[in-house]
């Protein structure tokens, strides 16, 4: 890992078409590492997972939104999914030594390249913002892509990039820069879904609960689950939220059943979990001696 | 890691002459990844940690032996610790997919070599010993360089390779197989070195404790310490260790300060931390992220 190394974790609004869906996934491979990805039929979406340095993100992302120019027409799309692209959401997300604003430049570096050459309107969100209302993705998504021509129509929702109305079949796109998320569930050894959301509620930053900590319960295969996002596991980490659960759980006198990642996570969040476990605070890599082997 | 790789630990009789550790030092670098090595004045002792392939180690670790028949003369040693050979201990350990059978193998045919070719007796000791008593290093060792002439006088001791009698300057060779030992001290808020011995012994497996657990109490920097080798942590990890201390402490009114690895630990152990502290029975290499950048 001497490069400056980049995740990015793109969205794109085609699920129902494995043909297209295979040929995004080959343009990713060319030019980048493609660590997964996913096609969802109902959302009609589809999510690829890929790392590379700066320059090699900028070349396979720019080739993957041409071919979606191309290839997906949103004025024929369905799904559950909300959206306002063809290929909808470009986050770029530090690993490793890279910093944030090493993802702020790669955002805006891109976001230029597709609005002048692709004709397609960009808003840079989150970490790459240019204004408060585009920090939280949901209000830049809002009224979707059949909502974006009004939307644009107010001086607020002029694009970062590119043309000021919106791209006929294309739409928009949003593109920004994030801290890793971390996709964690724990399962309640209860059926009562109502516990889940108890507490969800308690343990979540928006309702006074752990910093960067996102929380809901859901019922699931049955059983009680408070379904989390750790949107800065430095902040808040995976033994930290457990232990939050697990004693607001004792509180109302029901236990945990186990865990669950979604997805993958960095090893830095598992060295953390495995420190304050064992009040070992100087924990590193370089303890571990697979790191000496690759 | 497509290769089968072992690990190998090489105890040598020489801690004083640094121009000797260094020339050891290169020997191994040619021939294997050499992770770290160390020397010791007063024991008069060093020790390299090195890598590789079954042949490599083979083939490096027999080019160090020669260095040594040639080099380090025990008649003229002194040191702290008990010792039988100029080169002392050779163990090998399984790493990732390598098995057992493949370090026992490794074993022999090193020992073999070093009998015929150098003209040292070879002890096998613990999982590639062919007798019970040389199962339990000390037992090998017991005598030391200077007892062994009568030592091997003994049926039972007649070595498994190479002749009869010690090599006049050399000694003789202990080179075995076993599990990776991980090394865990944890300290205590307290100065009482007694505090740390009562706890190390309910803890170890020699006085009825945590199978392949063991166990000492020491004072360290004005702290008790409890340092502790976990022989197998597949068996007995390293939370549960903790948590056996902590508990032990809080009945002696005691608190843990922290804790610390020393060297090296495989990933695995660090990930059955975690596992166990989350409750997330089903963690592997494959959900970290870092697997798949190497």
């Amino acid at each position: 890992m001497a490069e400056k190394l980049i995740e990015s974790v793109i969205n794109i609004s085609e699920g129902q078409r494995p043909e297209v869906v295979a040929s995004l996934a080959e343009i990713f491979r060319a030019g980048a590492r493609l660590l997964d990805y996913s096609a969802d039929y109902c959302h009609n979406r589809s999510v690829f997972t890929l790392v590379g340095d700066a320059d090699a993100l900028l070349e396979t992302v720019f080739a993957a939104v041409s071919y979606a120019v191309a290839n997906i027409d949103l004025r024929r799309h369905q799904g559950e999914h909300p959206r306002i692209g063809a290929v909808d959401v470009i986050p770029f997300i530090p690993l490793g030594g890279t910093r944030m604003t090493d993802c702020i430049d790669l955002a805006r570096r891109l976001g230029e390249r597709i609005g002048r050459e692709l004709a397609i309107p960009v808003y840079l969100y989150q970490e790459a913002a240019t204004r408060q209302e585009r920090c939280n993705l949901s209000e830049v998504r809002r009224g979707q892509f059949e909502g974006l021509a009004a939307k644009m129509a107010r001086p607020a929702w002029q694009p970062d990039f590119g043309p000021a109305e919106p791209h006929p079949s294309f739409g928009a796109v949003a593109i920004g820069a994030r801290f890793f998320l971390v996709a964690y569930n724990i399962n309640l050894a209860v059926n009562d879904v109502d516990q889940a959301k108890r507490i969800a509620k308690k343990i979540r930053e928006a309702d006074g609960g752990l910093a960067k900590v996102k929380a809901l319960g859901f019922l699931v295969d049955g059983r009680a689950q408070v379904s989390i996002n750790l949107t800065d596991y430095r902040q808040t980490g995976l033994l930290e939220v457990y232990r939050a659960v697990e004693q607001e759980a004792a509180r109302l006198g029901i236990e945990i059943a186990n865990s669950e990642l979604i997805g993958l996570l960095p090893q830095r969040a598992i060295l953390d979990v495995a420190a304050a476990a064992l009040a070992l605070p100087g924990l590193t890599k370089e303890q571990i001696l697979e790191h000496w082997l690759d």
